[in-house]
Parts: structure tokens; sequence; C-alpha cells
């Protein structure tokens, strides 16, 4: 499983005042730096995107980026700038589809018009999620979250980062990602499994954090079936989880699930053992 | 000081599972939906940004992201669409100037060439921030947080919200907004003191969240001199606080905190009492 990069993590001198007194400490942080994704076309290259996120694993945050909203390309050549650690250059054939994306505005796969039109976008480019294989057990859904702060080293030098995690239908983290950005987390454990060119249609999207209508639309985009946040759900993530069939889970914490969408893939007893 | 509105929170059917056992229950949801704000121009309006937010309160998001992007113009007028909620109209004599800065690209503040790159396109729309008043004593400091969320019912109703809130050097709280946003809630309160036209150098903005480069950022554009975090900073929140000397502190809770930069407006203890 990939670990965290040594450049995720900065220490700064800072005073710290707690139940020892007030001392002066060297205080690690988590490293958070803009990424931009340069478009090479014809004319000048384009910025497809700025994004802020905490230094490491940039080719899998930027697939699963390029993932989420709709823009992967069929076919693409990534590297890094030569001189930039913080730039990297796309070449794609199809840059002209990729220029009017971006063009699009802030997010590509939020509508301002109001939700339904956000549903109505990401319908163009996904479809539902099917439902196949056995269904989760609760004991084996309520231990994800355990399981994945177990991979979250950066969280417990900084206590400043969010992750996501991808679990196999039996259990096993397959990879986890920590980012200052919990929508940078998912971009990157979804990019690693297209990387990886995994059968997404079987696996369990974890996440530290809550779960707004980005994580649900990145699943949906990644063809994931089943979101575990141990944080809430919002209403516009519940909406869109219910159009494409996604399996929604929040607050998965303390022995609880709350289940908003997609409860037949889920094995769930009527009372806690 | 501005309450909840009513469209903040929807409930929806849902499963639970807990010590009580299995049960379909009405749960509470903070409501998310896009709103976008619409420029309008000799030619066609512009959509000048779609932002993902809890609605209510739009008219101080609005003025609040505005300032924190460097684009606020001194003469506007903005009025909601008549037929949609969530489409917002703005017109200004400034309006080839806002076009420019949206063409910039996904976020005009962040630089996507490196960290210090994102400081010093911010250095170029806003100075220091200056040294006043006698310093803040810890006891008023370390009861921020408890102030704010006492003004945080969302967040009771939904677990699923952040706030930010502005603060006098007294200690006394002038507003507090929730969002599904860390960002807006942060420009929400921003954006109302900017609407009554208060003097904010002597405020202190606290934020339920972690701190990061967007946070620090819009308190340096509105001349916030000091953020307090319940969560962690990030690497850049830290250099562009210590770039603007503003003060910024993370942890703040269960009698602990962590300053990272401009203790000279704090008055810290060497023990607890």
């Amino acid at each position: 499983m990939p670990g965290a990069p040594a450049n995720a993590c900065l220490t700064v001198p800072a005073q710290r005042l707690g139940t020892g007194g007030r001392s002066a400490v060297h205080d690690a942080l988590a490293a958070e730096e803009p990424l931009e994704l340069r478009l090479h076309t014809p004319a000048d290259p384009l910025p497809l995107a700025v994004l802020m996120r905490t230094p490491g694993h940039d080719r899998e945050l930027i697939g699963g980026w390029l993932l989420s909203e709709g823009l992967l390309p069929a076919e693409l050549s990534l590297s890094p700038d030569d001189e930039n650690p913080n730039v990297w250059h796309l070449h794609t054939p199809e840059w002209e589809r990729l220029a009017a994306g971006a063009r699009l505005g802030v997010s590509s796969s939020a509508c301002g018009v109001c939700g339904t039109g956000s549903i109505e976008r990401l319908a163009v480019r996904a479809g539902p999620l099917p439902v196949s294989g056995p269904p989760l057990p609760w004991p084996l859904l309520a231990g994800l979250p355990q399981q994945l702060q177990a991979a979250q080293p950066l969280f417990r030098d900084t206590g400043g980062v969010h992750a996501a995690g991808l679990f196999t239908a039996a259990g096993e983290l397959l990879a986890a990602f920590e980012d200052v950005g919990r929508h940078n987390a998912t971009d990157k454990v979804l990019g690693w499994a297209l990387r990886q060119r995994l059968d997404r249609s079987a696996l369990v999207l974890c996440v530290s954090s809550r779960a707004g209508f980005e994580i649900v639309q990145k699943a949906v985009m990644a063809g994931v079936p089943v979101v575990v946040a141990v944080g809430a759900a919002s209403s516009l993530a519940v909406d869109t989880a219910q159009a494409f069939g996604l399996t929604l889970c929040a607050f998965v914490r303390q022995g609880r699930v709350t289940v908003y969408s997609g409860a037949e893939r889920l094995e769930l007893p009527d009372a806690l053992p």
C-alpha cells in the first residue's frame, strides 16, 4: 500500500499552552501546496485546475480529479515540470473537450441552477450503480473506519488531514490516502484504483470526513457503489446517492450507522449483538 | 444576531442502527445547494462562481466571497433571481475587472506555481495587519469556541456543518454563521461584517474547523488580525499568517492552544491556572 511521502509533513516552531504549561515546541503540520495542471493546446498551455493539496501521489490525484470531473481522456500523457514539482503537464488529443470543460467554470459537475440540475448534469456522464455480490455484513462495515484510521500516519502526526480508503467487499483495505482536502484524499484513492485498473464496481469507499455532494459525485463517476462516512451527509449527497442507487452510510462510528440509500447492499441486524 | 434560515435543514427518511437497535427514522440533514453568481456584462451574463453552500444569508456569502477573492467592486447591485432562489445577479460598472478575475481560473487567490506564489498574489491586494489595542487574555481566548458552539443550532440538529463567528476584543460574539462548507461559513460572517460597516481591525475570527490557507487568506483580505481554530492549521496557513502578521491559534480546545504566529496580540500565562 502506498505510504505518505516525506514532504507531506513540515515542522515549524510554535508556542503551545496546555496542561504542562507554556512551552516552545516544534509542531508538525500537514503540508498544503497548490498544484497546477496545465493542459497543452496548439496555442498557449491552459491552466486546467489549481488544486490546494498535500504534496505526494500527484499522479493519482490528477487521475482521480479528471475522472470525477468527467474530463478523463481515453489517451493522455502526464508529466511533472522539470523545475517546479507543483506544476504538471497534460497532453491529450482531446484537449479541445477538456478546454471547453474548464471554461464552463469553477466546478464542471456542480450546476448553479439547483441541486436537481447538478444531479442531472452528473447523469449525463454516469449511470445507476449495479447491485451485485452478497450484501456487506454489519460487523465488517462497522470496522472500516478503524481500519482506515490505522492507515493515517499523517493524521497521527498533525491532526490536520482527512483520509479516504478503498476496501474490498471482504473488508480488506486496498489503499488509503491522506490530504488537507477530503476531496483530494478521495481523488487520490480513486485515481490509484484507476491506475491499478481495478474493477471498482465491488469496492467500498470509506472517508474519515463528512460526505457532501462532491464525495458522492466522485464515487458515482468512479463507479464505486458504497460510501461509508465517519461524519454526516448533506442533503444533496443523499439526493445524489438515491438518484444513482449508491449505498450511503454516514456517522459510522461507535457502533452506529445511519443509512440513507441503497440499504439492499447491506446486511443490518435488527439489534446490536 | 442572525439565526439559521428555515431551509438550512431538511428531514429525510433513513435507517439508523445504534445501541437502541435498528429503526426507521426521520433524520435531519444540513441542506446543500449550489448558488450561481451571474455577472452582468454588455454581452451575455457570465457565471462568476458556483458555490456549494447551505442556503440562507446568501447576500452575506456573496459579499464575503467577493471580498476574500479580491473582487469586491466599489459600487454594485446584487439581486436574487425572480424565479430561482439559487441564482443571484450582480451588476457593477467594474464588470471588466471581475470578468478578468474569473477567467484567471478556479481560484483567483491560489497560484499554481507554489505556496510562496499564492502568498505573493495575496500581497498584491492586502497589507500587513496592524497590532493595536491591549493583548487578548488567555481565559477570553480559551472560551471562544464554546461561545461559538452555543450559536450552532444547525450543528446540533444535523452534526453536518461548520461555523464561523466574529468576536470583539472583549470576547463578545457579534455574529455566527453555519454552512456545509467551512469557507462559506467564513465568507458569510465576513460578508456580514462588511454589510454592517464594522471596523474589522479589532475583531477575532473563530472557526469550528481546521484553518487552511483559504481561511487565513479570507481573514487577511478582510483585515481581521486574529484567527482562532478548533482544529489544526496547515503549513501554508502558517506561512500566510506569518507573512501578514496575523495571529494564528489552532487546536483551541480543552484548555489548550498552539500559537503559530502573532503571539504579541495574546497574553498567555506561563502555566494554566
